[in-house]
């Protein structure tokens, strides 16, 4: 069971939900947002109903759950939450393909690559700044300079910018510019980032940790959701397995697994999971048939020159081509579904907008 | 490089190739099938041209590779293998589903489930008559008179008939009735098995193990293949990872990855990958998105009450919904591509037939 | 709960059985061995004394289980099972070491090994006639000469001989030289030849399959063991995971794990997975210290010449210095025990024999 | 090739260096450290020695390596690295064993633990102030006061103190009052961390991810060297596999790979692979007969009443029987080998200490 607090919420309304709590032999745990205060319990046995919470002066709302990831799980949801994503969304229909350099390595390649994903039917653009690297001797990236790059090229081409945040101590200055805040698989469970980026507001790219099951996914969702936000994207990247011929294992099963689990949108990177370009296409084809709320694809003007991640890079006309690829697939499965197939199977809770929902 | 003997080569003119590969510093090793003798050497420093072997009596042909699995690799081939499946016939742009019981329960379940899924569009029934179970206790299926209902339904029906064979032994008998002889995750391994199915001359559907690297799984198809048997559908089914939310992980990028090393068709069974029901659909239809040749399902008139699989297997309403969408999902691909997209990409090379096609 | 058969029980005796365990809801699962039928059921719920089983003519005893692998289960036997190796054994307190070249190369070596390993305290020889390969054109064993050598071989050492079978169809021929039948990690679920190798009613070293859970390894020695043939050792070798950087993960853990779940000995190769010879001493010795009732060792007179696994195999000297290392570990162990760690925790139930102890 | 600058080296010094690695076609790489900056150099084929980069001034050492890990490779250090732990030391012969509750639970059980350790020969304290927690509702450690607690347990015992560091910002306030700064497993590729506590000067207890590879794992640690930090100490805790009977797999074969590929000291955490405190003893002693430095182990007075990882933790008296254990498996392969084995093999090299010894 998990209590909401109202974003007002007194010290002395929280003590009175902790005591009853309390009284009935749970342990209640609590988890402070910047808007808001979320109570959770791990026994569940007495059910919400016999406490009488809703009636206590504070609580928003009280939601029922076997799930350790309360506030994500599908259960406690109306439907499916949309994220904004600039001018598009994300999720319950709403597809959304992200796609830029892995990193941002200077303003004219950075728009050249913006305006060609952005024709080519791309809903936003990344690029990192700060770049996470196996090796302390690799490239990390430009830093708070290419943060620029993405705000010029935003302003020129509209769309909005995803990008990654490694330190607690950048998450500030990189809200700033990012239309969506990134955390990449390496820090899926790093725990203070989480609860800071979190804190910002900002719609959260939550990537997959390459080896978090997903109920370790769902929990580091739970996270960012426990602090009052809601706009978690998350995205399937691939995890470690025995078989290296490819750089990752791409987790095709975790698209409806987590579909069934979350109300929040799910989306894929290829690029990543395959290592090498001319495998991309196909495991995008296959999020898309799957059922992914979007991609997330590394897209470089010059794949062969990229300082990072070339050999997965697309090239612009291979991009192209497999949007078109794309776009057939949504529009099959679209016209024998009469609309989107998970939202088909959702139509009837998702009613209303979801409590999360962050518009 | 691989050296094919011509079938009625004598054992003189294989020794005359053994002492020329052994004079020039090789160390050849010998397959030897029913119809054909094969002759592999690892060291291909030399070149095959410098030995002048294709110029040797008894020599058919003579395949530079610098793969393992020579036989099975797209580089020693003129282009992807079609299996035949009956009237049918998979890879190389044919695309088959087989479907039907994890196991053959009796003869009315067995007709009920044949009859809907020819109706629903699949090209072959699936049914074990021995099946491997990881418990002694557990059912093992109803042995040599599942057979006989198998070969009685494909009388009724017009579907070829895919059945599992678990023992040397048993090949024999197996082939009588079995179309394609399925060999299991579990022996994919097993080496004696797969010298003996490949003397059948029959196809073979060859399961990955569930810890195979893509690697190893040329290399048990190379078995079948150096015995002369050409006629081999490789299958992904899921391979075990630390995530455990679903039965087995699909490598769903094994799909593309096989088809660009190998000329060999290359099949999905979503159905155990998943483990769950619900599952099954979005990965099948991730698996056609991602290029395979077709699909191996499990289906069952009344899956609660199945004695093995239930729990993965898909009720007959199901499985033609999810026909409906594999047709729609191939269909847009073909449009967007005006033909096969793997076979357009190798249609250069695929003027003739493969050099180990069937037919 | 599992119900043994006496020996000479009758067809009507068995049908008996059968039919108090219907009446009462459950569903008996039959085991077929040479000299005994196991009778096992999965529900539980009744417990075996409210039926009454034990005073049914033909019942030998009644063992309840609430694990799915009934006989291999602690809880089922009075101790641990001690199997028999020539004059030696392994288990409850006994250590073997059993070692020797990965195949027999021919009669010098292996007699050289052999005597060598004997010297160092080896208590059998390991030599493989039939080797199973990844690839079909590497060296797959000399075949039945190579066990006409190991027969001699154990003439002239006394060491007993432990080596592979795998075809069902050379089991009997196998069982005639081999004092231990080994079944191999890619045949660990190969069911067919694991009830012919449990029909044999000789010791089977069985090794834990690459990719198989502790439950599976457990279920696979169950075939074995419902067969009416229980001795049987569990080999740790090995699992398969995301690091290469070793041939294998091995599986520590697996041991002391194994220990409390089982009677069964439990030994460790170190060889196969290390897969570099200079890790071979650290992971015996690991085993040693972690449990292990005895190790699998490659040794090689000429590691560097050897015709498979010579990265992986100790050279003579090597091997003697391991072997002086492990002796110490165990003494140092037994003098701050006063016995062995094990036996100790287990001497309460050890009183007699376990019931499927093999002398 | 890694060029390490002298303490002083000036940007004129280091701009010098940087030029000529440019003219001769290289791309060298700046990890700039609190008191040192290191220049690595990915393209070795030149060799350091045709450079005459020894005679630049700033230039303290030019260290040859293959490896991606340079400052962590044994081929650039003279000898094992030894990093101190308060009165204590681990590596190059000196073993240490870190002991204390998972999480500090209060005054009162810290001192009971830390006094109890202490006397069975634990060399240092462990404990958590701040934990990081899968779920946002579990126990995340008292935080602060906890820091305090620790600082006042060492007076009171003279154990130096152990514990981790989860976000940049704490790093300084952790750092006032660990001995060692201890990085979790989860952000063992937290980059921007590893950078942050590597400015500190202090020791470093970094724990191997769960799905970090060996190279990773090194990388990792090269994060902190490259800051001019030498004293690293490696955890092996456990890799996640598909195998779940038991937390996390110990990759015991991990410390002898180590071993061999770096200066610094192994050490092995028994607790957290096994998840159950049972089988802990097991993995400990198998860890210091696979030649590990030292272990981490997690005790508690009470472990069924501990607020985090109870179920691993050791009562006082198992850890007592453990530590003897342990001596006994040390004393004894000290006696057959008249020394650390580790030392042994490196004596040659070892003549003076590791150029990043921290004493």
């Amino acid at each position: 069971m998990v209590i909401v607090m109202t974003p007002g919420a007194t010290e002395g309304e929280i003590e009175a939900v902790l005591a009853r709590l309390g009284r009935a032999g749970l342990e209640p745990r609590l988890s402070r947002g910047a808007a808001q205060v979320v109570i959770a319990c791990a026994g569940d046995e007495i059910g919400p109903s016999g406490l009488g919470l809703e009636a206590l002066s504070g609580v928003a709302s009280v939601l029922p759950s076997e799930k350790p990831y309360a506030l994500a799980s599908r259960e406690t949801a109306t439907g499916p939450t949309t994220v904004p994503l600039g001018a598009h969304a994300v999720g319950a229909g709403a597809f959304a393909v992200i796609a830029g350099p892995c990193s941002v390595e200077g303003p004219e390649m950075l728009l050249e690559t913006a305006r060609a994903v952005r024709d080519a039917g791309a809903s936003a653009l990344r690029g990192g700044a700060f770049k996470p690297r196996t090796s302390p001797y690799a490239f990390r990236g430009l830093g708070e300079p290419a943060l620029d790059m993405l705000a010029a090229v935003r302003a020129e081409t509209g769309l909005p910018v995803v990008t990654e945040v490694l330190d607690t101590r950048h998450v500030a200055r990189v809200a700033e510019v990012a239309d969506v805040l990134q955390i990449g698989t390496r820090n899926m469970q790093n725990f203070a980032l989480l609860s800071e980026v979190g804190g910002t507001g900002k719609p959260i790219l939550l990537k997959r940790g390459m080896s978090a099951t997903l109920e370790d996914f769902l929990l580091a969702a739970e996270y960012v959701l426990s602090r009052g936000n809601g706009a978690v994207i998350l995205c399937e990247r691939g995890i470690r397995t025995f078989e290296r011929a490819m750089r990752y294992t791409l987790d095709i099963g975790a698209v409806p697994y987590l579909k069934r689990e979350t109300h929040l949108p799910v989306i894929v990177d290829p690029s990543h999971a395959a290592g090498a370009r001319d495998l991309v296409p196909a495991l995008a084809l296959a999020a898309v048939a799957a059922g992914a709320d979007g991609l997330l694809v590394e897209v470089h003007p010059d794949p062969d020159a990229a300082r990072s991640d070339g050999e997965q890079s697309l090239d612009l006309e291979t991009f192209g081509g497999m949007m078109r690829d794309v776009r057939a697939v949504r529009g099959a499965l679209a016209r024998v579904h009469g609309g989107d197939r998970v939202q088909d199977t959702t139509s009837a809770k998702a009613a209303s907008s979801s409590e999360y929902r962050k518009t």
